[in-house]
């Protein structure tokens, strides 16, 4: 009940009386009111006016299923909303549930992530409040092998979303790091599920540094938030929202038509790494420029030599 | 206890003395006597001789954790067996497994599956006390697309386990299905978790016709068993056996040398594909000769007009 009053309150956004509640859900004025009641215990800001009835003023970026599935813009796309205040990590979450029910469309987002990972087995920092933590699970008929291009498509979505939303310079270190001002504002984690020819399903996970206020010394070398670079809080359901609206852009792109191919001209004029002279570090490390991307969304990268390596995996750090 | 007796009888292979057992285990003689009783009641033929002790006969190719852990040559390799008498399948189970650990060597064998899996969405049809369902771990240091022809390498220990346990003519036929006579007696389900760049695990699902003494009608135009074949009933743990320490020997070999390559001209001289006219069915469907498989386990295809295709995915079947 406290979720439908809470749903009806956030799709009207203006007076809703007590009455036409109570109507709408076929409960009394006094279970009306006990849930209004809930909904400022849980820190909603709610004015209400007599005769008019109550209007949600402030969420204070709390998140929960009603305020992510409200927010949303491409409905269609979005099958299942998971919201979890806490998850070991979102991606595990989401493996669970698609092991029961491979879907395309369903996503996992959680306050908090206790073991929330990065690429390369690394630890990704999820504190609760300030971070969006969101998986997501598609099934493209592709195959296994031409999944990697699709971590580029988030990359690029999530860029787009932090400068749609945030108005911050994002942009993208190969493959799909987010970073601002050179620092590294998102992470992105692609996983997926196959059999040798054929593809199960596709999980992106993300994490965004939203509202951060400070990260610790060694973290704070290299880490930043959207509130350390603008000194403003964004509603992390609007990021949310603006990021798989981006996304389903592309990927609907990426299904339809050439793969990748069609969306490596934009990715490139986002991706920072290009034109640098850059680090590789793999079995055996070398140096050069980052001279351009394949369309199968490797990293070329020219040595001093000459010689030009295509790059698909591993760590590129840009000197 | 019961499991503990049924070991020690498995590994001694003689006779054991109920006193000897009662010592061995704390317990008292009357309890051992309980003990084997219930393997009497579960299909074990145990002669008891005064004086000397009990002995296992026959075991009427039961399977249980014991039986295979005896059976099990490699014992380093296989480090945890689990062992059902029915599971959905047999790689489901496994990945549940895994989802809380990853670990290598993890085998889950099944009397039954109830939705048992093949290559392309097919069903497996996984009767009780007839076949071999088995799934492996694997966490080999490579990347995801080098996963495709570890399966052909489990289609070859299949193929040299069931020559050496039931002296059967058997062949494979690209990439993983063993063949008797041109009819199927085992298909293989290759499955993995992965990163973009980085595999979880990979498992190798096995599914072998032992005893089965009949198929329905349309089955029986494609499937067979080694039992139809044969006429003779082999001991499932015995095939088992033989499959994971063959799979051991090329396992390693693929892990420590060049991969695929030192395995491949094995693979070939075993493969009925060869040197046949073939149909390949995938996005547009084409005749041509099978004349050879690349280092990544790709069939090649030759064309009437001579033009040579390398298939990696989809259905040949032969003319």
């Amino acid at each position: 009940m406290y979720k439908k009053i809470l749903e009806i309150l956030l799709e009207k956004n203006d007076y809703v009386s007590g009455e036409e509640l109570g109507k709408l859900l076929n409960i009394s004025r006094s279970a009306v009111w006990k849930n209004i009641n809930k909904l400022r215990e849980n820190g909603y800001e709610i004015d209400s006016v007599t005769k008019k009835g109550y209007k949600i003023l402030n969420n204070n970026d709390i998140l929960n299923e009603a305020e992510i599935k409200s927010a949303i813009k491409n409905k269609s796309f979005i099958k299942k909303i998971y919201y979890y205040d806490q998850v070991d990590s979102t991606n595990n979450e989401l493996k669970h549930i698609l092991s029961e029910n491979t879907e395309e469309g369903i996503i996992v987002v959680s306050d908090i992530q206790t073991s929330g990972r990065g690429r390369l087995g690394r630890t990704w920092v999820s504190p609760k409040q300030t971070g969006i933590y969101i998986s997501l699970s598609l099934t493209p008929n592709i195959m296994p092998f031409e999944c990697s291009s699709l971590t580029l498509v988030a990359a690029l979505a999530v860029s787009n979303a932090l400068k749609n939303v945030c108005n911050v310079p994002a942009s993208i270190k190969w493959p799909n790091d987010i970073l601002i001002n050179n620092k590294k504002v998102c992470g992105i984690l692609t996983e997926m599920s196959a059999e040798i020819d054929k593809l199960n399903y596709i999980i992106i996970g993300t994490g965004i540094n939203v509202s951060t206020e400070f990260f610790d010394e060694e973290l704070n070398k290299t880490a930043t938030s959207i509130f350390l670079e603008t000194n403003k809080k964004f509603e992390r359901k609007k990021i949310i929202s603006e990021f798989l609206f981006e996304f389903e852009k592309y990927y609907n792109k990426f299904c339809e038509e050439n793969g990748f191919s069609e969306i490596l001209e934009e990715y490139k004029q986002n991706c920072i790494t290009l034109n640098k002279k850059v680090k590789v570090l793999c079995k055996e490390s070398f140096l050069g420029t980052a001279v351009g991307v394949t369309e199968k969304g490797e990293l070329i990268v020219k040595l001093m030599d000459g010689e030009e390596r295509v790059v698909s995996s591993g760590e590129v750090s840009i000197r």
